[in-house]
C-alpha cells in the first residue's frame, strides 16, 4: 500500500529550536531560555540540541542580525544543562570559519551540522575536515533542496559522504516540497550513499512540515530535524512536540516522552515565543514560489513601485530558479511582468 | 512510486469556514462577515459555501451554543452574495429536522451534507430521503472515521449511498488520521461505491490537515473540504489558501485562485478570526488520543480534582474507544488510573 510507513523505523530526532528557531526569535535568544529549552528537550528525549545563530556559527552581523547573547555563550550554558542530548552547532562555509567552530568545540559542542546550497556541496570539504580533526560527529546540510532533483541531490550527498559526513540531509529551506519530492529525494540519497545516514529537515511553509517528515522517513530517513512549536524560519519547522505524538502513533517513537513534549511546548516554549509561526500569506508564497525568504520584501517594495504584483514575482523568480545573491533578478522580473501586462492591454 | 499523486485528480473544493469554523469563532458569525467570506470565496473559485452552525441547523441550543445571527439570515445573505457556488448546510439528524431543512432550502441551500457517527450511518435514511424529495444535492459524512477500520466505513458509505447520496465523506473530526489512515480508508470507499464520489474532511490536531488531503487524494478522493485559514474545531481545518497552493503545484488545481484565496485568508480572513487555530497542547492530545473535543475539559477538571493527568485520561478514553455522550466514563477512567498509580507507588 502507498503513503504507509511499514518500512520505516524510529528516528534520530534532533531538535533545533535554539538555531532555526532563533531567526523566528530575531537572534534574542537570552541564557535563561536558552537553559529552560535545553533542559526541556533533554529530559523529553531527543537526540541532540542545535544552538548557534540562525545563520549558523559566525551569523551575528549586520547583515544577517546581531545575536543578543553570544552564541557561545548560549552553547557553554545548554553543554551544561543538558544529561543526555548532545550539543550541535550549524556552520555554512563563508560564514563560519575555522576559528568559531575551535571555539564552539571549547564551548561544549559535539557536533556541527555543515550547510551548503545544494549545488555547491564541494565548497564544504575543507570544513569536514576540520570536523573530523575536532573528533565532532559531521552532518551535511543541502539547503534548497527542491530545486535540484533527486539524482543531483545524491551526487552532492555523494561528495559530502567522501569528506566524511556521517549524515547527509535533504533540507527543504523554503517549504517548498510535496510529499512526493520528499520522498524521492530521501529514496535517491538512501540508495546513494554507503555509510552516511540519510536526513531530512522541514519547512512548513505548505502546511507539510509533518506530512512531509512522514513521507521521508517512509523513503527511509534516519534522521529528522524539529522545533518546540515548529518555531523557526518561514512559517517554522516540523513542531516537535506534534512530530513526537505522530511518530508515537505510527509506532516510530525513538524514545520521546509525548507528555513532556507537549508541556514543554505549551509552558516552556509557549512564554518564550516571538510569535506563533504559521503558513500566512507570505510564507505559503515562499514555498509555492520556491524561493528564498529574503526575496519576499525586496518583491514586495518593487511590486509595490511599479504596480506588479509581488507573488506574480515571487513565482517567476522561483521558475527561473533564483538562489540568494540573485536579488538583482528581482527588479528585472518585475519590469519584465509590467512590460508584459502592457502588451497584454495593448493588444 | 509511493507517496505520488500521479492517480489523483483535481477534486471538487467545498468551503466550511462558515460552519466548521463557526465552532473556532463560537458562533459569533454576523451578516456582514458572512458576505465578505462568501464573496471572497466565490470569486477564488470553490465549489461549495457551507453555511450553518458548527454542529450544523439546529445546532444553536444551550448545549451547542447559541448562534449569534440566525443560521437561515447568513444562509440568505451567502446565496444573495455569490454568483458561482453552491450554498451547503450540514445536517446532524437528531440535531437538525426536516422544519430545519425545509427553512434552509427557501433560504437559499442546493446542497445538504448529512452527518452520522461512522458506525451510525442507518440513522440518515429518512434525510437523505427528505434532501432528494427537496431537490438537493446530498452529501453523507461518517464522523470520527479514524474509530472503525476501512471495511467497516465501507459499509456504512454503502448504506449512505443506497439512501440516495451523491457523495459520502471520509471524516478525521479529532484530526487523529495518519497519512496511512486517511488513504487506506478512501481507498476502501472509492471500491466499495458504484455511484457515489468519495470525499475526505481533514482536521489539523497532529499537523496532519494538508498531508492527509493529499493522501486522500492519492488514494482517489473526488472531493476534499478546507476554510480559510484552517479556521474550525479543534486544531483547525485544511487551510483553503494552503491547499490551493500545494493543489496547484501539485498539477491539480481544479480552478482556484491561489493569488485571491493568499488575499483573502490574510485580508478578509484575518481581521475576523478570534485566533489562529494551531495544534496546540490540548488539540494535540485529542488526535492523540482519538477521542471527542468535548471530552477534554471534563478530563482536566477531574484530573486536577483526583491528581491524575488530563492527557493519560484522555489516551485510556481513547483505548476503549469512548464515543460522544459517554463523559461518564471520564469520572471512571480517572479513578482507575488512580488506583493503578496507588498501587504501583505501593509495590
Amino acid at each position: 500500500m502507498s503513503w504507509d510507513l511499514s518500512t520505516a523505523k524510529p528516528p534520530v530526532v534532533v531538535d533545533t529550536t535554539l538555531r532555526d528557531g532563533s531567526h523566528a526569535h530575531r537572534h534574542q535568544y537570552t541564557v535563561e531560555e536558552a537553559r529552560a529549552i535545553a533542559q526541556a528537550l533533554d529530559e523529553a528525549g531527543v537526540y541532540a540540541i542545535e544552538v548557534s545563530h540562525g545563520d549558523g556559527l559566525g551569523g551575528s552581523s549586520l547583515q544577517y542580525g546581531f545575536s543578543r547573547t553570544d552564541e557561545m555563550e548560549l552553547i557553554r550554558a545548554v553543554r551544561e544543562t543538558v544529561r543526555r542530548a548532545k550539543v550541535a552547532a550549524l556552520l555554512l562555509p563563508g560564514i563560519g570559519t575555522r576559528k568559531e567552530l575551535k571555539e564552539a568545540v571549547e564551548a561544549g559542542i559535539q557536533m556541527v551540522r555543515i550547510a551548503t546550497q545544494c549545488t555547491e556541496a564541494d565548497i564544504s570539504e575543507q570544513h569536514f575536515g576540520m570536523a573530523k580533526e575536532m573528533g565532532l560527529e559531521a552532518v551535511g546540510f543541502l539547503m534548497m533542496s527542491h530545486m535540484r532533483p533527486p539524482e543531483f541531490l545524491a551526487e552532492q550527498a555523494r561528495l559530502m559522504e567522501g569528506y566524511g559526513a556521517d549524515v547527509v540531509y535533504i533540507v527543504d529551506s523554503a517549504g517548498a516540497m510535496l510529499p512526493e519530492d520528499a520522498y524521492a529525494r530521501v529514496k535517491a540519497l538512501k540508495e546513494a550513499l554507503s555509510r552516511a545516514k540519510v536526513g531530512f529537515h522541514a519547512h512548513n511553509n505548505l502546511g507539510l512540515a509533518i506530512g512531509n517528515t512522514l513521507a521521508a522517513l517512509a523513503a527511509g530517513a534516519d534522521w529528522v530535524d524539529a522545533t518546540l512549536r515548529g518555531y523557526g524560519a518561514g512559517a517554522g519547522n516540523a513542531p516537535l512536540e506534534v512530530l513526537a505524538a505522530v511518530l508515537d502513533k505510527a509506532g516510530l517513537n525513538p524514545g520521546l516522552d509525548v507528555f513532556k513534549l507537549l508541556d514543554a511546548a505549551e509552558y516552556v516554549m509557549g512564554p518564550i515565543l516571538h510569535f506563533q509561526p504559521y503558513p500566512d500569506r507570505d510564507s505559503v508564497a515562499i514555498g509555492y514560489a520556491g524561493v528564498y525568504s529574503t526575496f519576499l520584501l525586496h518583491a514586495k517594495r518593487i511590486g509595490k513601485e511599479l504596480g506588479v504584483d509581488p507573488l506574480a514575482i515571487l513565482l517567476e523568480l522561483g521558475r527561473r530558479q533564483a538562489v540568494a545573491g540573485q536579488e538583482d533578478w528581482i527588479l528585472r522580473v518585475a519590469l519584465e511582468l509590467k512590460e508584459k501586462e502592457a502588451g497584454a492591454l495593448a493588444d
